[in-house]
C-alpha cells in the first residue's frame, strides 16, 4: 500500500456545484494486482460529463459514491507494472480519477506516443473529446459534403474538432460559443464561417441570417437557448446528435424550456433524426479516428488549444469554471512533471 | 368538363374541427389530359394526417386551400383514359380527394388487384397505412426479434398491422388503445400480449408492470399521456419512430406536456434514437412491403378491420369521429358501388 493524494466527493451538489462538494485528502492506494500497473498521474482531464456523476441518480456510467475519488481520465507514467504489456516509464492514458496516482488494469488503458504530439493531447484532441467529435460528426450525424452544420460550444474540447473536421468535409460550418473572444478564435483558427455569442439577445435571428439554406446537422453540446434557436432552422431530413446539454446540467433553465409537443411535431414534420450518444459505447471506432486525426495533429493541420490549471488541488475550481463556460480550450489539470 | 360531387374546405378549424369547416357541393371537373384518366371513386380513405392539411401552416404535403377539395386517397374505377397503361374498368388507387370523381395522372396511381383482397384494402392494410406500419417497424425502428415494442393507437389502421408484424418477428408486443373493446380485440386478433386503455389513470404503472425488461421500440402514433408513460421505460439504445401525434393535433394538452429538457436528457443518457417519418418519402419501399404483406392478407394470416361510413356526404362526420378515436379499424367512406 502506498499513499496518494486525491480529490474525493465530499457532498452532493444542490444545483450548481461549489468547492465545498470536494475534499482534498491523502489516502491509501492498494498495490497493483496481476495485469495491473501503478501510474503516477501527470495530466488530469476535466469534462462536463463529470457533473452527472456527482448526482445520486442512475447515470450511464454510474455515479461517484460519497467519499470516493472523483472520476476522470488522466495521462501518467507507469511506475510499477504487473503487466507484460507495460513497463515503468511508459506513458499511458486511462481512467485515473482526480488523484496523484492510480492503479489501472492493462485492459482499460492504452499507451500514448510522445512522438506524435504532446502527451496531454491524449486527453483532448487525440483522446476522448476528439474521438467524441469524430464519432458524432461521422457516425451519428452522417454529415455530408455541402451540408450546413451548427456546432454549439464551438470552441470547446469537442466542438473545436467538430468544426475543423466539418470544414475539411467542405461543409458550411456555423458555431455558437460564449463571448466575442471565443467566437473570433473559432473563425480565425477553427474553420468556422461565422460564430455567434450564445448570450446574444438576437441569437435566433443571427443564426437564421447566417443559414439561408437552413441547417442539416446540429451538433448539440448545450441545450438551452441555443437549441431553441436552432430548432426552427432545421431542414427536412436533418439530424441532431445529442452529445451534451451543459446548459441544463445543474437544473437551471428547465422551467423556461419549450414544451415537448413543439419538438415532437418538428421531428415528425421535418422527418428529423435525433440521436443521443456516449463515446464509451464506441470504442471500436477509436482506431479509425486516431488513424485519421493523429497525422493531422502531428502535421499541424488540426489546431487545438488547452486551458491548464496547475496542481491537483486546483481541479475543483477549474471544474466549476468549466461548467460555467469560463475555460477556453480543452480543460486540463497539470498534476505533476514527467520524471 | 363534367360535374362531380365533392367536399370542400369551407373554413379553417380553430382547435378541433367541426362540420362547419366542410361543404358538400357540386362543381365542374376538368377533362383528363394526356397521360391522365377519369376515375369514378368507390372508396375514400380517412386518415389523421388530413387534420394537418386543414391548417394555414406549412406542412410536409402542403395545405388544402380554402374552397378546394379535401385531400385524400381513394379507390375507384377508370371510366375514361388517355393513358396507354389504364383502360376503362380498371380498379385503381390514387389521391382522388373527397369527391365522387377525380382526374389522376398515370404517374401518381397504381392498379389494384381485385383477386388479392377486397379492393378497399388498397386504402388500408395493403395501402398507405399498411405501408406506413411496415416501414416504421422495419426501416425506422429496425425492430429485432426478442425486443419489446409498445404501439400506441394499437388497433388503428397503422397500429393493427404493426402489432401483427411485430408478433411475427417474435417480439413482445404491448398495445395502448382507447377503451376495453379495442383492447380486447388487440389481444384476441392482433397478436398483442396485452393492451392498456390510454384513459386509465394508472397508465404509467400498468405499462411498467407489463414491461419488466423495459421497452426497446416505441411506435408513436399519439403523443400525449401515452408518450409520457412510455418514456421512463425506454431502454438504453432504444428507438422511437414518430409516425403521428394525434393527441396533440388540435392543440389540446400542449400546455400539460412535459418540458423538453427531460426528453433531451433521456435521449442522451439512454443513447436513444428518435426519428420522424412520413410515408410519402418511402415509395421505394412499397414493393417489398406489398410482396411480404399481400400474401399474408390473401391467406388470412393478417387480420384487418374496417369502419365504413356510407356516402360521401357523411365523410366529414366520420372524419371528426376518427380524430376523437371513435372509429374502430381502418376508417373508410363508401362513395359508390362498383358498376
Amino acid at each position: 500500500m502506498t499513499d496518494h493524494t486525491r480529490i474525493a466527493l465530499a457532498s452532493r451538489p444542490q444545483g450548481a456545484p461549489t468547492l465545498e462538494n470536494f475534499r482534498l485528502e491523502t489516502a491509501a492506494l492498494r498495490d497493483p494486482g496481476p495485469g495491473e500497473v501503478l501510474v503516477r498521474v501527470l495530466w488530469l482531464s476535466l469534462d462536463p460529463y463529470m457533473r452527472g456523476r456527482m448526482d445520486d441518480v442512475k447515470s450511464y456510467a454510474g455515479k461517484v459514491e460519497l467519499g470516493d475519488t472523483m472520476e476522470g481520465g488522466g495521462v501518467g507514467e507507469v511506475v510499477a507494472s504487473n503487466s507484460k504489456h507495460y513497463a515503468p516509464g511508459d506513458i499511458v492514458v486511462g481512467r485515473t480519477g482526480w488523484a496523484s496516482h492510480a492503479v489501472l488494469s492493462e485492459t482499460e488503458m492504452r499507451k500514448v506516443d510522445p512522438e506524435l504530439a504532446p502527451i496531454s493531447t491524449a486527453l483532448g484532441v487525440l483522446g476522448m473529446p476528439g474521438h467524441t467529435a469524430w464519432v458524432g460528426l461521422n457516425d451519428i450525424l452522417a454529415a455530408q459534403e455541402g451540408e450546413t452544420i451548427v456546432v454549439s460550444a464551438a470552441t470547446g474540447a469537442v466542438g473545436s474538432l467538430v468544426g475543423q473536421l466539418a470544414k475539411r468535409k467542405n461543409m458550411k460550418v456555423i458555431g455558437v460559443a460564449g463571448g466575442a473572444e471565443k467566437c473570433a478564435y473559432a473563425v480565425e483558427h477553427l474553420g468556422y464561417e461565422a460564430c455567434i455569442d450564445h448570450r446574444s439577445p438576437d441569437l435566433a435571428a443571427e443564426l437564421k441570417a447566417l443559414t439561408p439554406g437552413g441547417v442539416d446537422c446540429y451538433y448539440e453540446n448545450v441545450g438551452g437557448a441555443t437549441l431553441e434557436a436552432v430548432l426552427p432552422l432545421m431542414n427536412d431530413f436533418s439530424r441532431i446528435a445529442i452529445c451534451g446539454m451543459i446548459a441544463w446540467y445543474s437544473g437551471k433553465g428547465l422551467e423556461d424550456a419549450m414544451r415537448l409537443p413543439k419538438m415532437w411535431r418538428s421531428i415528425l414534420v421535418k422527418r428529423m433524426r435525433v440521436q443521443g450518444f456516449i463515446i464509451f459505447d464506441h470504442n471500436d471506432r477509436f482506431a479509425p479516428f486516431a488513424r485519421e486525426v493523429g497525422p493531422l495533429v502531428k502535421s499541424g493541420e488540426i489546431h487545438y488549444r488547452e486551458s491548464v490549471a496547475d496542481g491537483l488541488e486546483n481541479a475543483p475550481a477549474a471544474f466549476l469554471e468549466l461548467l460555467g463556460g469560463g475555460n477556453f480550450g480543452k480543460q486540463l489539470v497539470k498534476v505533476a512533471d514527467k520524471s
